[in-house]
């Protein structure tokens, strides 16, 4: 039963909730988030996430990666709304005729959802408060196989328009958690699971460090790091070599660099 | 002769030029760029990058690295203006009593500045349409001991606030070069020089491949990555791991990946 419909007023009340959805609050409120363009929809759908409602341009050209998405909203009863260029351009800030928006119901990020042994890697993320750098993590880590990226403590919300942009779909393949550290670090010492910091106190070198699966790889935040109890908890500290003046690396590339390691170090 | 001014009116003349460097097209006609925050102006000094104007809040509390500041740009012959905390907010965007910013010529970015054999690993990117990638490269290569970032073709400007911003400091202390393809191969084949690209086509694994000093790390643009005769003109072509569904990293998180395992690889 999908509702077809065509809106060609901005102050339509449709258009004007899923413009909000770019608002954190709304967001929040309606548990709903907003992804953007033909590719991330379709990475979407290939990893069984159909919109609710599907935003189309009433001057597209056919393209079949456009019509597979029409039939899956069809199929699971969404809505698909046509509208003008003009009005998707202000739903999605672009002015491509082939522009596309989806509205997807908020994924689940309960501790709960996920299963530790079913990757070899995890990411962690302490009150990471760039949104790109959370996408960031969120594609680095679908490369490397890991399981997901658990959000600790006080972060950027995960279903802001730059992070789902900056995931480059991953926030549909990588599995997505937000917990306080308490109860994450609770939840992990009751199973197998190493809890591994990029750091600088007490830290050995980050090549050949004894990393085991499931191998968790954390980071802290952008400016302070990690708080030094979180660090004292985690199985092992290890430091890049810092050749220059600075003393750290961006918080995305500390992950992705030390979640490399993990990789080849695992051989797996 | 340093010159020490007080200004308290939003549209002075001086406060609409700083407020301007913002703007690309005023910072290519000033040759002048825009650093904001005492961090990142303590680090320009100790690499020896004086501000021309100094900008501070008149409601300011004393701090010894702001008193540095000011001794440098006095000794320098340099401006300092000192303003209110309301002018300054709308020079550096920020409302804290103290923020400071600083003016800064534009660096030399042309190929003769570098010498290959100033360090081991250069970093190269092409394309590149992200300031937010070229500060986050600029850090990187400072923490890899890298000689500096080589941008090619149409590059972001790596003098904008965000790319200032994201380099942590980095833009004072990594040797920042803007060329041409043809500009940049030609100078490079004219000495030693290894050019590898992080790739997709007839590539071999990242681990173990035959890196050699001086190495130049190449990534190619956000969307296209690097065009085809670029990769055929590179020494090797090396791939990193995609375990997921998506067949790229971020270009900075590959540019680090792939710069340090080029470091342990040197060894050095």
């Amino acid at each position: 039963m999908t509702s077809r419909r065509q809106i060609t007023g901005f102050s339509n009340p449709t258009v004007k909730a899923i413009r909000a959805l770019r608002d954190k609050k709304h967001r929040r409120r309606e548990r709903r988030f907003l992804a953007e363009g033909l590719r991330l929809l379709t990475d979407a759908l290939d990893a069984g996430h159909i919109p609710e409602t599907l935003v189309l341009s009433d001057a597209r050209d056919p393209h079949p990666l456009l019509e597979a998405l029409e039939q899956a909203v069809d199929h699971a009863g969404g809505t698909i709304v046509e509208t003008t260029p003009d009005i998707l351009a202000k739903i999605t800030g672009k002015s491509n005729p082939q522009a596309v928006a989806g509205v997807f119901s908020e994924i689940d990020t309960s501790l709960e959802t996920i299963e530790r042994d079913a990757a070899p890697i995890w990411l962690v993320a302490q009150a990471l408060r760039d949104p790109g750098n959370i996408g960031t993590m969120l594609r680095t880590g679908d490369a490397l196989g890991a399981g997901g990226l658990i959000l600790i403590d006080d972060c950027a919300d995960p279903f802001s328009v730059e992070t789902v942009r900056a995931s480059m779909g991953a926030i549909f393949t990588q599995r997505l958690v937000q917990a306080r550290w308490e109860e994450f670090h609770n939840w992990l010492r009751k199973g197998d699971g190493q809890l591994v910091a990029a750091s600088l106190r007490d830290a050995q070198p980050y090549r050949g460090a004894p990393y085991q699966a499931p191998c968790f790889v954390m980071v802290g935040n952008e400016s302070r790091g990690l708080p030094e109890e979180y660090e004292n908890a985690c199985d092992l500290r290890v430091t890049m070599p810092m050749r220059g003046r600075a003393d750290s690396l961006n918080a995305a590339v500390a992950a992705a660099v030390l979640g490399y390691e993990v990789l080849a170090s695992l051989e797996i």
